[in-house]
């Protein structure tokens, strides 16, 4: 099952919102479409973002019906502002963006639909090269997992949440094909359920033992069930090693640390911003109360309560104990570490 | 709004799990019917199931057709057994029962119907008695309370969870009608969302300001929000002060810690279990997995997943820095302190 593939001049979403009782792929065939579809969180997680960005670019771009190539990349900068603007905290979607958009700028002497091609050429390349990423991220954390092993793990870090195979999944997934005996807590994640609906799902489909609990039963269950380690991705990394991920990881990290278990990150260098020097900086998006007040659209608290909502928060450096990236497995001080795979 | 009242030979039961979108109550008029509501949490918190039980036990006894007392007797026994068995974890439904037991057994030589009117008796002053007592905690709660406060909490240990006025609810309503500002949050409480349904519909009605925050959200309030202090209630307190309440309570203290944050615990004395030395030896109620899989019947989790549904969780002694009671504020070394007011 594919997060996304791109076919006839189309982006095929999976809609995540409706899974797992649901599977059903969003036809998208303009930019506004994508953009919704990041919105809504048909398409979420870090990675996946960014893929999804790439090629909404690609059909904005398409759908430019000039000659002159200044006014091209104008209205191209609009529309990847429009994407851009979509969701605040995971900087792979500036990234992907950026990465497309430079493309632009440097082939400037070229033909319009050629650099259409070239972009779409590299919408591919990112997406292509997230399973590639994914799958060494796998192999280097793999190295953290003991055999005989209980993980803990938050909302999907998983193949939906990226081009395929996943981060923080992906890690699972890599030791589960070792014949490592792996047991997965998930938990539900809570508004929008990402744990309960799509992490229990890819380790059934995958076949790896997986239990749900709700957040609240994190603490107890390191007591009772003897966790060995915690596993997460990221949406953005600052350079001092400050992770924002999916609210509710900062309170894991916490408990991990009281109940000394290593605390892990899994996430692509893409993920790390290296303009930001700590996660005090990083943007984090406030969502709609009915997130929190419904649940599939039924009301579960009074009308007119007041909630609030973050959708994500931001753990410190000194609470994670490494970050698995392609490039290796980083630990403190991660400023100096990530300088040399910059 | 009361959480039950006795009229006419009938228990008059505010379904909760109806609330806050239905005001409705069960009229239950046999002890099965008892049993049920609280089985099912249509009464929950330990002061309320204490006192339902107690009705139960008395509408047990009015069904009782003998005029040997012998007779009588045994089957009160099982009927207080089979009360007994509804729920493990607060101890309040055992001291609630074993007290009008013993009034049984103290007036063997009398009528039975003056029995049965003693045990109707017995069953009215421990309900009238509880809006009393957590009126006190109340109280003395305040004491702890300071001006401009803000105040986390979980679950819903307020006057819908007792008979009246709340423990934990009933500090914050202490400290409200002293006219000190306060402001709530609330855990919503899954998987059966007693913050999210029962503990925003509370306050709202006190006019109190409430804010509903999902579970997992609790550390990154205490890093953004400021929390000055947690207070929750108690399903069963040991002796050295190890305290089983709602699930997540765990997780809270933990919080509340590392951001150096006091956590209280609000409780009547007839919660101490002063049989019981630790938290480890209090029995920890599972329930039925379908409670964390579906939310008001629907399904939101793949079909056949894996759940562990602890109901409650045992916060240790360590980490609780006040236990309230309608006899005071007890402190550590809370063994020494419980046994002075034995």
């Amino acid at each position: 099952m594919k997060s996304m593939f791109w076919k006839n001049n189309t982006l095929n979403i999976l809609d995540q919102v409706k899974l797992p009782h649901g599977v059903e792929y969003i036809q998208a065939k303009d930019v506004d479409t994508v953009a919704e579809a990041i919105c809504c969180l048909s398409v979420r997680g870090a990675p996946a973002i960014g893929a999804a960005a790439a090629y909404g670019l690609v059909l904005g771009a398409l759908s430019i019906n000039t000659k002159d190539t200044n006014i091209f990349l104008k209205e191209l900068k609009q529309i990847k502002d429009k994407l851009l603007s979509t969701r605040p905290t995971a900087v792979n979607l500036k990234w992907a963006l950026e990465r497309l958009m430079s493309i632009a700028k440097q082939n400037v002497n070229l033909q319009i639909d050629d650099i259409k091609e070239m972009l779409l050429d590299e919408a591919n390349r990112i997406f292509n090269k997230d399973v590639e990423v994914n799958q060494k991220i796998g192999e280097y954390g793999c190295e953290l997992v003991p055999d005989n092993v209980i993980i803990l793990t938050h909302c999907n870090a998983g193949a939906l949440a990226t081009a395929g195979f996943g981060t923080a999944l992906g890690v699972v997934r890599a030791a589960h094909y070792k014949n490592k005996k792996v047991h997965v807590y998930s938990c539900e994640t809570r508004p929008l359920l990402q744990g309960a609906r799509l992490t229990t799902w890819e380790m059934l489909e995958e076949g790896i033992p997986i239990t749900l609990i709700t957040d609240n039963m994190a603490g107890y269950l390191m007591v009772r069930k003897k966790v060995d380690l915690v596993i997460v991705g990221a949406d953005r990394i600052a350079l001092n090693g400050d992770v924002a991920n999916k609210i509710g990881t900062y309170s894991l990290s916490v408990l991990a640390k009281e109940h000394k278990i290593p605390f892990y990150v899994a996430a692509p260098v893409s993920t790390i911003d290296f303009e930001l020097e700590s996660g005090e900086q990083i943007p984090i998006e406030e969502r709609a109360k009915e997130e929190v007040t419904h649940i599939k659209g039924m009301s579960i608290a009074p009308e007119g309560i007041d909630v609030w909502n973050p959708a994500f928060d931001v753990t410190p450096a000194t609470l994670v104990d490494a970050i698995i990236t392609e490039q290796g497995i980083m630990r403190k001080p991660y400023k100096e570490n990530f300088e040399k795979i910059k």
